[in-house]
């Protein structure tokens, strides 16, 4: 589905242009085209390659989707492979944004992402002393919004494990705590598959060699890659953090059942040494004085009762009661 | 076991060839030859060294077979080894596909694998203008396809971990997960070592010093160097997931052993102070009143029963039972 | 807020200079200013980007706060963040310190911080020789005294550290062991992230290519690197350790509730015995000659009694008990 | 021990020579002298060194022995440590090759070694036309023959893991299973260290900058580097098992303990009942009619009989018995 | 406190000399000065300093101690940290050798060391075709000593290792075991802080660019590196399997566990049995024919043995008695 489609002169907007003109405006110079397309199909892609001359196996990529994040250079141009990243009813939805960027173009194709990019271009119109900077900065533009998006999701994910740690050292719900720390601890996984190879690739845009439309824009790039790295670092923590807890939380469960396991040595004992007392009282033999004694049930009762009172408070004092 | 002998030209298939005439026609220009052969005899083999004057080191790792995955240049020809993969009756099974690349040569020879490679040449003789880049886009095509191929094992491999999954949180067939966990994390160790070392490896095939006969297919390789990391990347995060998974395991058992210890320890108790009231009243003290009254016997059950109720309850609510 | 703004010349202190003057003083020669801010604002900081001609990114970053550590050129200036940190009520705070360096100014913009970095002013005025070196240098005056601020925090952490170890093998308090032991972990991981990027960052400013004006400061820049790795290398040793002594600290609960086990199984053992026999000469067998017997209580009562005492020494000597 | 002195010239043995003559011999052209010694004494080195005017570093770790695997150049001569490795009784036992080698000679000093190295010598003296290559090529020989005796250890240890592996899912050797993990994870880190440390070094004799008498068997050295690789590959994978392996026991470990503690709770729950109803008749009330009943005694024993033939079942369905 | 201060001229002694004239000495050319310090005070490091010119930055770091090993290049001198390391009373204790060296001096400053280096310089100035390649000879001989100190130290740890694995699979002293394993990773942590930034920083002595003085005696530099490459990964080993030996002690623990707990089962088995059998005959049911059974008693006992001897053989051969 087309989005938007438009020329634009020395930084500003010139005008929406039909898709057939593209080819025409590209060809002038100081002129350059910005496409944005969503969820395109096989044909609107098989237009636009026309239109810009991409190389057959980027659009194969974008067409087939699912694609690592990456930033390829095909001669000239530039093939960009962003994943979005969306919390759906507290669940992951990885997205993709890719874009080819050319000297005086910039065609971007959102696929699976309700999030719109419509934004970028309205904030990006109204600088034109940036937009200047041509493809390379736009490309930035884009670049920077989806990653900025990843820092709510990097907060809800920090927020989730502080809401574990709460728990994790009270004596309940050990099993949703671990669930929830296997839950998060994929959720951390698919993120970083989206943050570490763009991390990787967007070193090729700042420093060193850059290509032709990213060299004026090197700084801003290299702003994206200190927020990658930053949420990459952060991942790498909670990461590190979920797999503490885990082992701590297996500890925490033992320690539980140790406890139990004493409490019930404790009971156990003090209902054994009465059930012993009370079953040698009732043997047979018949020469036993204490039971024709007069008191000797109350006083039996009374020796019962200290003893198991005598045990109870050693185990209290033992701290296993 | 030949399976193809073919001489092509610009593009274009020229003829099936018999062996014997290798030689002579990759002395002419523009004339390029690709050989397939299967479980290839040291014979076969031989007279192929011959033909195509293959480096001796090459051909012995080709006849030995199991070799790593790798790509070796001997002089101006190529030697590339790429794992084959197949899942036979829930078991990986490994094969290799070698392959001796020359300026004007491809000779492939597939070991331990029913997978032909029969519709990559089909594909390929249909577009004449790639098959003009010459030996080092067959050899593209020919790891393309194999690598192709690893995509839906992966894709078992995340079915069947996803599997698991839904069940580690349930209180059964744990010893059946963690047996299935470590079966899964052998499989993914097995594909890993078909994976990594050739994706170390391809990046001799782009970008920096390229074999001549690749050049023109570089971005080609980039493409299939992609596809890799992505299977790399995956295989990894399957093997972090499991390790998780291991650990997340042994805490259910311990956690479920705990719960059953608190159930015993329960039912135990409520036996205990039965035992106990019954051990009293079963004494035999001549002057214990209670054993003369009417109702004592109706009363002393009544009590044993509340008191067991109580209990009952107090550990239903400490969620005991 | 404005801290001070001063000019210097030869390593002088030249005079508090009104901050509308700045841009006329850098422009002098042989001149350099020295502009220290507090939670800064935003208005302040406009000012002094413009006084000073800041990139747009580094000032949006001071802006923002809660930057990685790192040291980014733009163009011939600099910007560095570095984390401070403080303990406060046994918690660690982060604030950061941001510094513009040109070749004859610097700007520092102190963030969530409780210190003063005054000291370094005074301690710098007074080594005119060394404030000669310029910019440079007052950058290293204040990398330094940050990272200097760092040694006190890791010496607490390996007390803190030490003084959990000491209690590691003893049967008590393993509940508030782990727990101190993960708070730690947190702790460490939270003062690496202020350390670790800025490791690898400041390589940047001693060997190899070295922004203009740090040059002759490179040895100084060295020694903070240097500083760094010191403790960045404790903070790893201290990650291992409580790795480790998670670990172990799993295993002597496992080890103390085995031996709860063996106490548990040896006494409820002595009290089978003893209710087994008492059960046996309850029975209500008619003919029982030892139930007759003149002294068959007495010497019942001894026989439990021995059987017991024996048992009782038996799990005694196989430290059971 | 002397093992062999033998002066070459073009790929072909001239004669055997006594030590003394050595020196004459490399200083001819053409001429190429190979040395082999065994369990080499302080004496016969020192000749050796002076002989091949070897460096006094080189020769005094060959005298110490217990070096790491390692290829070091002294000038124009190469030193090459080579681990071997033999099992001995199930006991790994590491000797050592040391290998000096110049333009026109190659010494070999091999210690605490059974293998014999003599079949080197014998089917390379069958192949003048490699043999022409020079020290070099017989360099490579002796690393090659080196190498290839690891493989069957290799092979000796994942045959050991497989049959560990069928046996971890088993409930019964659990103890005997981890004593053998361990076991084979000490073998396997000893031969890690045969392995790793020359795959770092052999780097340096192929691609790149390579000493001179080595250039010309540059792909064989690649071919050396290949097969450390496999192993080095196959060793981590064994060691990653390994510790799976462990991780996984100890959950079965865990398992089984949970199954037993069911089943005592099961049969324990079963008697109490009894013995709890048995206390119930065994009350001395006077007025309890089931008493008195004519058949009160076996229809309580049916009663009792009755309620844990119910509890039996309940239990089998729950899978506890 | 001083301990040498000699000069030398081509390799042999010249004098003691006193301090003061160190500067006119080392004016002279080819004369060198090597001075040893122990324990130096703050204005012997000041004399010190203006002899030999030496940097602020090091002067500062060897008065203040407790460094990173490590080597740093100041102009044309180098200032190298090398830590001590001594056993007393099974604790390790780390002192620190700190090196200024330059053309043509050597000054050492030992601190909190209770080894003497004047065995280095007994040695040293016995070989004068040595001590004639200059002060980088001296600093080779200075580390040599101090790395060879190692390597009775990892022997150490290795024999204690093997002790503690000696003792791993048997049923007893776990605690103690667990604990030693504690205190050798700690130890050998600590070493390891020793030696893995030397490792790291004695690359730039050797191959490269080396410094001036250390160029003659690059070989022996190698000689130190290939020293502490071997003590590293001796160390790593030790540290990978005192992880794997703590796993595998949690894994005997429970082992042993579990037949504490199989056993416990089977005695209260058949103590519970024998309990419900006097129980049933104990019940006070008028009707109870056995009872009244001339030899119902013994009966009785008899089939409450036999029945107990069967339990016992059942467990017996189930292994858990």
């Amino acid at each position: 589905m087309l989005i938007n489609c438009v020329a634009y002169q020395h930084g500003h907007k010139l005008a929406d242009i039909p898709v057939a003109d593209i080819s025409d405006h590209i060809a002038e110079p100081d002129t350059f085209v910005w496409v944005a397309l969503k969820d395109a199909k096989n044909d609107e892609l098989a237009v636009m390659q026309e239109e810009f001359s991409l190389h057959e196996l980027a659009v194969e990529d974008a067409l087939r989707g699912h694609q690592r994040p990456k930033i390829e250079e095909y001669g000239d141009s530039l093939f960009v492979v962003v994943k979005t990243v969306e919390m759906v009813d507290d669940e992951l939805v990885l997205g993709e944004i890719d874009i080819f960027v050319g000297d005086n173009y910039v065609l971007s194709s959102r696929q699976n992402s309700a999030q719109s990019f419509m934004g970028v271009r309205a904030r990006t119109e109204r600088e034109p002393h940036l937009l200047q900077h041509g493809s390379g900065f736009v490309l930035y533009a884009l670049m920077d919004a989806a990653v900025d998006r990843y820092f709510p999701i990097v907060d809800a994910f920090e927020a989730e494990l502080e809401q574990i740690e709460e728990r994790i050292f009270l004596q309940e719900a050990q099993r949703a705590n671990i669930q929830r720390l296997y839950e998060l601890k994929r959720k951390v996984m698919t993120l970083r598959h989206a943050v570490a190879p763009l991390l990787d690739a967007i070193g090729k845009l700042h420093g060193g060699r850059v290509p032709a439309m990213c060299i004026s824009s090197q700084e801003y790039f290299r702003d994206v890659h200190d927020h990658l790295a930053r949420i990459n670092g952060t991942l790498d923590t909670i990461r590190d953090t979920i797999g503490t807890a885990i082992q701590v939380n297996l500890s925490m469960v033992a320690l539980d059942e140790g406890e139990v396991n004493k409490r019930l040595a404790a009971w156990a004992a003090i209902f054994a040494v009465l059930t012993a007392f009370a079953g040698i009282w009732g043997m047979n033999f018949e020469f036993m004085p204490e039971l024709k004694w007069r008191y000797g049930y109350p006083v039996a009762l009374a020796a019962m009762a200290t003893t198991c009172l005598l045990l109870y408070r050693r185990f209290k004092r033992a701290g296993w009661l």
